[in-house]
């Protein structure tokens, strides 16, 4: 019997795949299946996921009622692409998975920090590491994928520390209410950035976004979300599955 | 027996969430349900939002005839967001939602005025206190979502607020005709704001939307409109589901 | 038994709304009914349009073959939108109704001339209204719904008489073999105007278009068509379903 | 019995309306009729074409595997539109039709030059009388729809006439490999052009869309394409529906 | 019995084709053919493929779980772009093929080096030549299609060279680890290029897009990706076609 993947590893290092993949309910589920077929079908994505839980960490979401483009969402992380693709197909010819529909599936991997770095911008980088998030246990997530502009890419390094640092500073008061977590998707998919946020406080993650919405960095996008995804965080994709159901 | 939800409280404090969720029907629930099946898909509609009314607050629209992309709106205001999303979760498992699909939500938070306040401007401030709307009772409802650019969010406070000031004073002289309420949805939607507006008098409304097209604020619209949702207030969502069935 | 509708005053009155929605036949008409019943369905409709002609006037138009986002055009006029729109949701109600798929809608008010009228601009005024259609009739209609960007509504009143007075003079030619018609969409719809067409002369309207593209007032355009909308103008809305049946 | 429509006259004369629709077919013309009925379905077309070659010219062009938007192309020649928009209505009704989705149609006019005139630009007027194309007989059609923005419709006659010499030098090696025909569409569908080429070279073609592209008169262009049709030509509509069952 | 296509020659001449098609599968190839029923259609395909085999070379990769617009690619080279479309639509024909729904059909010619060849660009010339790719065999496939804009084309010749040679640098020290290839599509299909890479090393991948990403040629970019295809690297389309059955 092999043992689950190293959780934390998944979601702390650089150089890790994450998936984030949508999914919309095909009306099919619930006109063709009977409620009997609809809980084998919860049960099959359970012995899913276990088949894979050795290689691939996988988080389920409930953005049904919240978007209108999907009904779920779901993270994986992995350390070898091939194992998150392989998980995915293996879901998609489920019962489930082929009464739905994937709306967008976007790639991007972890890497350490570019700008905010101890020897590019200390105090920052000290500022950051200073707050952590400790108010209640965030109920929900939300991806805003990211695409810049030639001109952004076309800026010295500098230029874009200095951004950067502006981007940065702002988002200080809100450690302690919102997550963030960053992955780079150039080439990989049509974005430069997946940016994923966990909170409890939506007034609060609100203004976060006003506020970075409000400074010259923001000035370079071509793309801010498009779709933004809002969803419930669920204990597991079975849980997922099984609201759907 | 649960009390009801307190729809005066939901619809004027801040920090209330507004679901706002258009749908189309599918062709199959007119070919493939019998008259008394939709029937039938009526009460089991008046039984959900039943279910819920103590904690949310429902109310339809139907848009059919009026808008291509949607048949009807349904506008959700809760404290928590879960129960807005429960639902419609649950909406869409009745076999009415079951023949419908959704086809836009956006997501806004309620708050206290921004620019136009005692202090910043006390004189504009006023005269939106001094007018109530005092004509026949409206039967239209529009929704016009908006989003800004990045120059808009670099702009300073003061800037913002001269440029509200002058998108609101063309718009006194239709207080009389024309209810207006804001939603603030950046970060939670694709949109910076989702604007309400309710009236009975559709020529007034038109000059009205001109007027704010014609002022320098409209220049920072990303998107203004797309869509425009234009719907008739019903009594209840279960009268616009009757009228579709 | 009621008395028609006025269709001369609602053509040619201020104040009356224009509902312009184009559809398309899912192949469900074709495959799944046989001949007997789309003939039936024919007499359906023609129930549906008797049951509203004192209340509304309705035009149907063949798009089927010239455009390809459409099969069909009406125009419906009224005095009060819901009873347009009680026309149009029990038209679709109809077997024709469910069979067909609604494109685009888009709703206008009809007003008074803004621009070239007796005070503002008096010598064009009397050319608009001193040559008169005297061609054959039109066989043909065309739409085109446009909307002006924010500098547009930002210009003075007099810099948008200019404009307009240079966008009208290159049209005098045409009065004798192209009618026009418009109606004003602002907050109803996601355009400005819907702009309406009759000819039969299709060479001299494309020479219509082109002059009418070829002044300033054109480089104001954010959206002018997608889609244009050309149509054969059919005696009735039944006559338009019993070319499709 | 009814005489042919004149091929030559309908080619070559200003004047004649083109009408440009591209198909893609369902899959339920593959999945819901058996081998016979497909053939059948041919004779169908086959029938339906003779029954309007005595008004109409129609030509048929395979695009299935060189473009994901269409499965094939319909080229209509006629003098007066109804008998084009007749004779693809008629289509539409067979079993083939049916089972095919309209993805785009297009129509235009054919005028005499505009700017390459013998007084606006004489040795141009001749450069392009003097080479005929001489090679293989091309096996392949390419249409590419064109709209031109304000700025371009804005500019004098004489400017726009420096643009188009411009433009027509550079094509002036490939009269020899590529037969180009133009067609004008403004206010008759949403591009102002449909340029429609023949070749069997389409190294040299992609030469000449290069060359083309490297001129002023390109930084004029709003839509080039999109989306560019590329299809075999083929000897009838009967041939291409035959290939395609 | 024929021989084989020469697939170094195809690979590796100017004047060939590529043919990128990219496809979805439809639900009903799941729900409505047994699993008997799908492994014979893999032995189909193998057989369409073999009777090709001795004039196209076909490649087939595994998108499905990396991508949301499609679950696989197709890679065809041809001397005759007519023998690619008659494999593609004999695949079409096939049961696979009727349960798949084409997404995007690219068309490239190969050329010899435009820019950076040994009489206008010396240095960099022998630089590409000097490094071969000599890192684990490439697992993943990245097609990139790209648009330049007008003003690109306007461009002189030693200024595009210049360009061409500030984006040719940074990719330098990547040919150890990225495999390139590069189609010419202006007139084919509605991009300029299609790029082409193979690797095993994804964030190197990623970095060596970034790169190119900051050079001043791609402010000249309309288009770049939308989609972007990564797929997995199949030994033959049937495995693909297995894979997904």
């Amino acid at each position: 019997m092999s043992s689950l993947v190293d959780a934390t590893k998944l979601l702390t290092s650089p150089g890790i795949f994450g998936i984030f993949s949508t999914y919309r309910m095909r009306p099919s589920y619930y006109l063709d299946l009977s409620k009997e077929e609809r809980a084998s079908a919860v049960d099959e994505v359970s012995r899913v996921t276990e088949e894979f839980n050795d290689k691939v960490l996988i988080q389920g979401y409930l953005t049904a009622g919240l978007c209108h483009s999907s009904d779920f969402l779901i993270r994986v992380h992995c350390e070898d692409l091939t194992d998150g693709q392989s998980f995915l197909m293996s879901l998609k010819k489920t019962k489930f998975g082929v009464h739905s529909e994937v709306i967008e599936t976007l790639i991007g991997i972890t890497k350490s920090l570019n700008y905010i770095t101890k020897s590019k911008s200390q105090s920052l980088n000290e500022a950051l590491g200073a707050t952590v998030y400790s108010t209640e246990a965030p109920r929900y997530a939300i991806v805003i994928p990211i695409k810049k502009n030639a001109q952004w890419w076309n800026l010295s390094d500098l230029e874009r520390t200095n951004m950067i640092e502006g981007h940065t500073r702002p988002t200080l008061p809100y450690l302690v209410n919102v997550k963030r977590k960053l992955y780079h998707a150039t080439g990989l998919s049509d974005v430069d950035f997946i940016t994923y946020f966990e909170t409890n406080d939506l007034t609060a993650f609100n203004n976060l976004i006003i506020a970075l919405a409000s400074v010259p960095e923001n000035t370079f996008h071509v793309r801010y979300g498009n779709p933004t995804t809002l969803g419930l965080i669920s204990v597991s994709l079975a849980d997922v599955v099984r609201q759907l159901s």
